[in-house]
């Protein structure tokens, strides 16, 4: 069938359904945040109402052999969300309700389009609180951090979504029923071990498995003291990098650890004009939240291991306008970096104890391909996210940016850690994961997504 | 062939391995610890010393197509761990070095036969922590903790087993390779989402999809300060009830809030003489841990919250070899119980509001039924353990019994709960857990194990 063929043929199944075909508006719709990767050109589009509306289409595309690639906000960066040509792209945005709050119970059942900090919002208005705090948080949604299991600076101390989901709604097919099929698994209690866990299965599953429209996550009781913030600022990245690991090393529990390098500060900065200096090469912003007393000491622990370890300065932020734009500077920079040019993000994860060899191997990576490469980083976590920025439309450099992110991969593996700790494979990793998990594991993926989707309808391509 | 031949077939098919055909020891690893659940007559069983010994005795197995069951301590509760006939018994126990402690990554490295205090006395000569703690950690081992994803007293704070393992090694067969092969999933990073959660696909999985060798878990650092024990007595095990909810209620966090019923209490005096009063219909044991004056406050914030809900009395325990003794009640009720009788072990998990009611209807149900119950629960996560004790070689109240766990599993599943909190499917829940996942589900969990283990070897019959 030629396109237009195809789309009558989907409007006609879905006869209660808007769908979008309207090219600019495609368009839109066919990409995430991950700007160097490849996009195709969808059908068509379908800004899903409901779960009934997610079922219909899931039945339709099933009946026609059209692939579903679900998408939120769209802040994704490996390309999970990228159309792939001739799907449907289901957009869930428009899904955003929060169901319920239960208090008694601490956990809240939401749809998966709502905003991140949207639920936070609310829960806080109960003296509650939903950790996960990817830097996307003011945009991304709840089911795209779910699809992609995403971190953030909080997972140090809180964990990551994973460990906050409890149960979902997803309309699946396979062995669940016919194309369509609405399942509900997890559950509402703490703990429970009916069955294999297909909760965790699904999170972190990137839209291959099926289209999630619910989501029950736990919510934990708000903090009641305001958080001590301790900067750090070091001569050299692997001085900061030394700084975290002895921070591992002492027993430290800061709730984040981020580390800044100079282009970052400098980026955002230049954008905002937040007052921050950008004199040293790096600086470690850690945030302590232990009541009372016992945080006053933690905060001054951190201090002293950042000190002992080099740092040029160390001090407790008493300022807390300082401290929120220090925080601040964080969650900007990687808008602040995109607008000096297309950004290739790395999100490599390494054992902790390997933060400043990692460090020292993307300063050398990043000069001997001559790529100009910004560092942002959970440090706390090993997850590290070395930013790539090419100058637009200069293929040469393009060539050697993709040479070196490569390179990063490799080395982060060589280093016993994994080329993805937040962000998913998507399309950008695809390699990279081969390469850590190897064929036999590949081999075992690829039998699950051919089990629970044998039609291979669910954003095909991606991850596995 | 007979049982004759096919003993001599497979161990002509593992020259190096030392099978044992004793009826005795047979007999003696048959079984775990679900008193009330069958259990088959093994072919053979061999006490493993190797992973290399393990995938020799998986890829006979499945020449021979004899099934495995592999076991740990055999401290189970569900007969996740029961023999099936015909099989062969692989009791790892021996498989017990602690082969790594990491502490730069607060990580450990163990075989699958390591008890699981073994590993926390390994890990506190470093000032670190691994928290699982089930009643059984004594005896039980780190494989079998993980096989079923245990929980224990300190979950309510600090999560489950799964939450503690990063990484394992699996014999396995189907998609990842003839039968024996040995693969590695997971990771040694705080993060990670390269591929789907195969490492929370196997914990929990019971046996069922693979046998596994190596386990990584995460750490903590050490608690620094004793922690302080709140006790209260109530008149009813409904009115303790009421108080959990409150403390959930009020955003308290308790490392663990334990309920004991007089049964217990009196099962246990009776047997150790701690010198424990069991006058009270009920006592509620909390654990806080929050240092400093944060954990004063806290302590004192539950002990307000026991008083409000009607507590006889509540307060601190200020003196530690007290507060000590009653967790070794709580720990010691389980194996003070069985002495009077065969326990039929229920491991219900409600919302946590749904305690008070859970507990009622526990009581009315024994009452109607006319069968001795004791409750012992992981209260604060509405994880419930009514013991069905029935006297030796009496028929009817066995039927009694019975009859009363089905109803109690249906009524959990009424509240939103659970049929398993952390005791696994095993053969006890398997009619539970169909009821309360639905066909749907049950067909989704039944196709991950037709995928993974195409040849049905892993431990069958049990769990899905």
């Amino acid at each position: 069938m030629t396109t237009a063929e195809d789309r009558e043929a989907l409007a006609a199944a879905l006869p209660d359904s808007n769908l979008i075909t309207d090219p600019d508006v495609l368009a839109a719709l066919s990409a995430d945040d991950a700007e160097w990767a490849e996009a195709g050109s969808p059908l068509a589009a379908l800004r899903a109402t409901s779960t009934q509306e997610v079922r219909a289409a899931v039945r339709a595309c099933a009946a026609l052999r059209v692939p579903v690639v679900t998408r939120g906000a769209g802040t994704g960066l490996s390309g999970g969300a990228n159309a792939t040509d001739g799907c449907l792209v289901l957009d869930l945005s428009r899904m955003n309700r929060i169901l319920e709050i239960d208090e008694d119970n601490l956990l809240a059942v939401v749809q998966p389009g709502v905003v991140n900090n949207d639920l936070k919002a609310a829960v806080a208005e109960r003296g509650l609180w939903y950790p996960p705090d990817p830097a996307s948080a003011p945009w991304s949604t709840i089911g795209g951090n779910v699809a992609t299991n995403a971190g953030g600076l909080c997972c140090l101390k809180y964990g990551v979504t994973r460990d906050y989901v409890l149960g979902l709604e997803a309309v699946m097919g396979g062995p669940a029923g016919e194309y369509g099929t609405a399942v509900r698994v997890g559950r509402r209690t703490t703990k429970g071990v009916s069955g294999y866990d297909l909760t965790g299965l699904l999170v972190g599953s990137e839209g291959t498995l099926g289209v999630l429209t619910e989501i029950t996550v736990r919510l934990r009781p708000a903090l009641r003291e305001p958080p001590h913030t301790v900067v750090g600022a070091f001569d050299s990245l692997v001085a900061a990098g030394e700084a975290v690991a002895l921070c591992t090393r002492r027993g430290l529990r800061p709730a984040a650890l981020e580390l800044l390098d100079r282009a970052c500060v400098e980026a955002v900065e230049n954008w905002k004009h937040l007052g921050i200096e950008a004199g040293a090469a790096a600086l470690l912003l850690a945030r302590v939240d232990d009541p009372g007393q016992a945080g006053e000491k933690e905060a001054a622990a951190v201090a002293r291991a950042f000190d002992e370890a080099g740092a040029l300065w160390a001090e407790r932020s008493t300022d807390e306008v300082e401290a929120e734009a220090l925080f601040e500077v964080r969650r900007l920079a990687y808008p602040a970096l995109e607008r000096l040019g297309p950004v290739l993000t790395e999100d490599v994860c390494v054992p902790r104890s390997a933060v400043p060899r990692m460090l020292a191997r993307t300063e050398e990576i990043g000069k001997r391909h001559g790529v100009r490469v910004a560092t942002i980083a959970h440090a706390g976590d090993g997850n590290l996210h070395p930013l790539l920025i090419t100058p637009p439309g200069d293929d040469a450099a393009r060539r050697a940016a993709q040479a070196a992110f490569e390179e990063l991969l490799t080395e982060a593996v060589a280093l016993g850690g994994t080329v993805t700790g937040e962000h998913g494979v998507g399309l950008l990793k695809r390699g990279g994961m081969r390469a850590e998990l190897g064929p036999e594991i590949c081999a075992v993926q690829r039998a699950l997504k051919d089990t629970l989707d044998p039609l291979g309808l669910f954003n095909p391509g991606k991850a596995v």
